[in-house]
């Protein structure tokens, strides 16, 4: 085994803190990552606090992983130590199963998902901890190549946050002569207008803040609509071909069905906790579409990459030291974050 | 003007009973149809009965209308006198905002869609009376051509019922290699079980009675499932490509999309007057999409009735003479109706 520490918590309601725990060996197909930087997501928060079901503890949050390889398993073809390399919110899958084959490993039809933390091994036994610790050891299948042209702290957030919003993207085709409107201006919001932008829509954010409108501008979106003016969003009524919700809060389906076009699609990249309630008549007027996406599969999440390194996009991140974790878990709640938190792993030293 | 007869109600509690009333002169782009068949859609018995918003009476029902030109303005060129020819949900449009122009007459984005019934001409004030009738005056540019290769009481009901089914199966690309569910088997589902297999797909209809397996499977579905069956629906688990919903009394949206496979899609032709709800993560899990479709265009419509044609397809009709029409109603809304009630013009001589 190898000798890990990282940040952990022991109970729902205990504060993340120092903890030394042990990672497998290197297996033949296996890498072993230096982790560099480790994004916050919202989740993290939820799965701490066994908002999600009840979770498995001790959990060491974290799936927005970045690093470096320090050593390969006999049999890895894809990496080389010293290579740039991240991970998501998936370190296993099945493999072999349609859905995983088709590249979609996230919705693996045996439910062999190994999810990066909160979660176990394919033996149903071994727990998984995420990447707010010092290294970690992940069959190379689901490990992803990063480019150097990139600030590495930027590209954490990437693999999640940014495969959340560029799979949806690509998946409905958004691309030049679009109009698209994102629906909240935070973690995934952010990414959302990024990606959408590079793909040639025409982008508007809708949000309840004024206040965010220039940094929606200076994100790229050509267009900034307070939801609050009823004025305001009725100018925007069969406005866009899509609109990307990544707000979590319960909210007005309806109100924002109208905001689309004959055939226009809804696509949640946030959720509420709270079941979805509208009248059916709002899809049915215009022939709308409701949808929702989950993540993205390792192949997608590495052509995104691809795509950010090419085109220059990284996620609009605050570095924090590790000991700073807690207080940067109660300003997500506050939504006080332009617009991820990363750890600089440096700081666990 | 042209003096017509009828079926007619007069106020919401009203039966229809016979009535006299005026068509329009026949204008330049005008044709005079006689009316042969006219099919009974559920959503008449809303529409007299008011249910859908204040009603105009005296109201003339019926939106799946066949029959043959009798007259023609001076300026129509699809039509001559004899050909037999159709009418649907609508009779006039802008016809000239995008979506008109883009063959989704049914959302005119100036809002001037004109219903077959119980709705004004463009000059707002001029109301329209539906198919239960002798004869009725219409803009060429919404008659659609009929094929004298099928019966026509069997053609009726492809004015709506067909071409609402047909319309979201072209759309979605359902075809060959799709697996696709139909939910609920009445006017709308058994057309929709048509067209999937004419289409090539592996039709499964789901339904609370078991009694309709035989004629399910008579009208080509290769699979039967009863809904209240939990053991017999939980092996079509993550099943469906497709699910084409017909279903308008409230039902579990949560249960039916758990037989979609991932990107799976769920299409309602019927919605229940109570809201939809459901978890939001019930679509997020397998990139799940819910959409409604109503109806189809001018063109569209004409295309399906030339598949029919093609296909040998028409609705399974019982034809009725026009005074039994209150019974008739009655029926339909028992579900007693094998599956759809045409009325024969010709008994209202």
């Amino acid at each position: 085994m190898i000798a890990a520490k990282g940040y952990a918590v022991h109970s729902q309601t205990d504060k993340l803190a120092p903890w030394n725990f042990e990672r497998r060996n290197v297996g033949p197909k296996d890498v072993l990552i230096e982790i560099l930087f480790s994004g916050i997501c919202h989740s993290d928060i939820h799965q701490v606090r066994s908002e999600w079901g009840p979770a498995r503890y001790p959990m060491v949050p974290g799936h927005e992983i970045v690093g470096r390889i320090t050593e390969v398993g006999a049999e890895v073809s894809k990496f080389k130590v010293g290579d740039l390399a991240g991970i998501g919110c998936m370190v296993d899958s099945c493999k072999e199963c349609p859905t995983c084959k088709g590249g979609q490993q996230q919705f693996c039809e045996k439910g062999e998902t190994v999810w990066t933390y909160n979660s176990v091994e394919r033996d149903k036994t071994t727990p998984t901890y995420g990447g707010y610790s010092n290294k970690i050891v992940c069959t190379e299948e689901f490990v992803v190549h990063v480019s150097d042209k990139l600030p590495l702290a930027g590209v954490a957030p990437l693999l999640c946050a940014g495969i959340t919003t560029y799979s949806p993207i690509k998946r409905w085709g958004i691309t030049k002569g679009h109009k698209v409107a994102i629906l909240g201006l935070g973690g995934l919001g952010h990414m959302a207008v990024k990606f959408a932008v590079a793909f040639g829509a025409e982008v508007t954010v809708l949000s309840t803040s004024p206040s965010k409108e220039a940094d929606a501008r200076k994100l790229g979106a050509h267009n900034f609509v307070v939801t609050k003016d009823a004025e305001q969003l009725a100018q925007y009524t069969k406005h866009f071909d899509f609109i990307i919700d990544s707000v979590s809060a319960p909210h007005n389906y309806e109100m924002y069905f109208k905001l689309l076009k004959v055939n226009g699609v809804h696509i949640c990249v946030g959720l509420p906790a709270e079941p979805i309630k509208f009248p059916g008549s709002a899809l049915m007027h215009g022939n709308r579409a409701l949808t929702a996406s989950s993540i993205g599969g390792i192949e997608e999440t590495q052509e995104m990459l691809d795509f950010c390194a090419a085109h220059d996009i990284v996620s609009e991140v605050e570095v924090i030291n590790i000991n700073y974790v807690n207080e940067a878990y109660e300003r997500v709640l506050n939504s006080d974050v332009k617009y991820r938190f990363v750890i600089d792993m440096d700081t666990l030293k």
